[in-house]
């Protein structure tokens, strides 16, 4: 999996932690100084931490992928609610939605319109139309790592009494930093109505990536994330085994990686326990960007596809129920109307 | 359910077959004439038989909620391709994404604009902002119930030579109409490449009933419908022990109408079997609507609010996991960091 591959606005990364962690160089990046003009220190070393989050983790996949260790003080919570005297501002996590800025919701783009200070992936930023991220009054980015950081950055501004809206592709809550937010935001003593934490939604990247394959998704669905950075690999086969068996559709998040090959057979392996192989599988690569490749295959071949440029981090996977078929190159899962209506 | 309830602009109700056979009366409605305008006079009776598509169904939620019988000849597909000898237009399928305008997305809008037609039901043309309705050519909009003939309208409509927008709210994925709009061009005798068919997504009832809970659905999660209309019942009880069992949080659609008070009940027992009492449930009525109503229950208090205003199907009902919490009014359901970093 290139870098370039890796630090692409695909929908999935913002909804990947464990993209997030991945393989390129890390490190807090301000535009304009924001952290040193910030009203907290501690938010300059906390922007500094940017990749620190990850390490004593015992994943390898974590502590390995974010430029090596860091002193313990990067990984804890600095500022709490009552080292900030001024009036809080607000925080809204916003969802760009897709790898394009038509992708996003009026909604979206009002929100971070509103802001004064926009925090995000520095490949997320990149995504905001120039028109919008000219009104903020600072810009703070950071590259791939640091979520957590990044995410205590924009909880630290809002505290000390600016509007902020922090950014990640796709909706955030679907594998995505509203959780986050809400933690860490708890974690400081602080309430999320102080800071009138409000979460903007935006399309998550199964919607892009059944879009652009067709109408795979339209029954009762289900997302499934092989990273198992965060959760155990034996809770998410576990899962795959209770939907598989059952007439979901499903969505795989963060297929493969190079560090975990493993997730990507076994999940494959488990699937075709349940399902026939020539059950129709949709894989869209970088849903929006410029790199987008979609295509349809089945599942006795899925598997072979993980050690293929198609299948990274910025891949969806959508895997079809028994009554899907693909016609015209398009996925299709009935919803049952041609029993109910004659046509 | 009031008819105001069932007719309101829900993100829910888009993705709602059920929904679209509720209880008002129907008919198909053109504004300025519109079928009879159109190049096949096939399109003006598939257009008057918005209510015919359920008749004949075994189900009585369908066959007695759309006004009664109609004549078999209403229930099939009129026109097919052979029919039409114009170069056939484009036929896109928008989702409208959360009831209010600003949820759509710039793609959405700008695709709405490029149509010369613009289809769907009366409720959902609503929403879209008049600038944009006024760029089309045409409106072909039809009340409650129709999804069928109003799919088949705008099918007409663009092998006819126009340039046709079909719209829902929520995504056209998921439980909507991307894939009736495949399944009807196939029984015509068409391909979706025939009118460069193109879905274009939003954001679904899920997402947008996330947002306003706070992060209750930031992991693995899973989207049912307690709609027996299409699915039978014993089907959708399998597949809800199956992911109550495994940690999924669980987006419910189309929880209860009077003529399927049982599901609703059943739903909440198999719930109840597999998570304590205490786990924390999100319930979202008209969700970015003017009636939008929000409550945090849990589990064990769930099945009470099946007889109130509360739940219907313009509702969405979030179920958390095990892990899931309420803090400061937000149901948050945590990723897993707190076990990798220390904040």
């Amino acid at each position: 999996m290139s870098d370039d591959t890796t630090c692409g606005g695909s929908t999935d990364e913002a909804n990947s932690s464990e993209t997030e962690t991945g393989t390129s160089a890390c490190g807090a990046k301000t535009d304009g100084g924001t952290a040193a003009e910030t009203a907290q220190s501690d938010a300059a070393s906390s922007g500094s931490s940017a990749c620190g989050a990850s390490s004593g983790s015992a994943d390898s996949s974590g502590s390995s992928s974010c430029g090596g260790s860091k002193s313990a003080t990067d990984q804890k919570v600095e500022a709490t609610v009552d080292d900030f005297d001024a009036d809080p501002g607000r925080l809204v996590a916003v969802g760009l939605g897709p790898g394009h800025a038509d992708g996003m919701t009026t909604r979206a783009k009002s929100s971070l319109a509103d802001a004064e200070h926009i925090v995000g992936y520095t490949t997320y930023i990149d995504l905001i139309p120039d028109e919008i991220t000219e009104q903020a009054d600072e810009l703070y980015d950071t590259p791939m790592c640091g979520e957590v950081s990044r995410t205590e950055e924009a909880i630290d501004r809002a505290l000390a009494g600016h509007d902020v809206a922090i950014v990640g592709s796709g909706d955030p809550n679907v594998y995505a930093l509203a959780g986050l937010a809400l933690e860490i935001l708890e974690s400081k003593g602080a309430t999320a109505s102080m800071v009138d934490f409000e979460v903007v939604p935006g399309v998550p990247a199964a919607q892009s990536c059944g879009a652009r394959l067709g109408a795979p998704l339209v029954n009762d669905s289900v997302s499934v994330s092989l990273s198992d950075h965060l959760t155990p690999m034996e809770e998410i086969e576990s899962r795959l085994h209770a939907v598989a068996g059952e007439g979901f559709t499903i969505s795989i998040y963060n297929p493969w990686s190079r560090k975990r090959r493993e997730n990507w057979e076994t999940a494959c392996e488990i699937l075709r326990e349940h399902r026939a192989d020539d059950t129709p599988v949709g894989i869209v690569h970088g849903a929006g960007r410029d790199d987008e490749e979609v295509e349809i295959t089945t599942l006795g071949e899925l598997e072979s596809y993980g050690e293929t440029d198609l299948v990274d981090m910025t891949t969806t996977v959508v895997v079809g129920n028994e009554d899907t078929y693909v016609w015209d190159d398009r996925m299709v899962t009935p919803r049952g109307y041609e029993s109910k209506y004659d046509y």
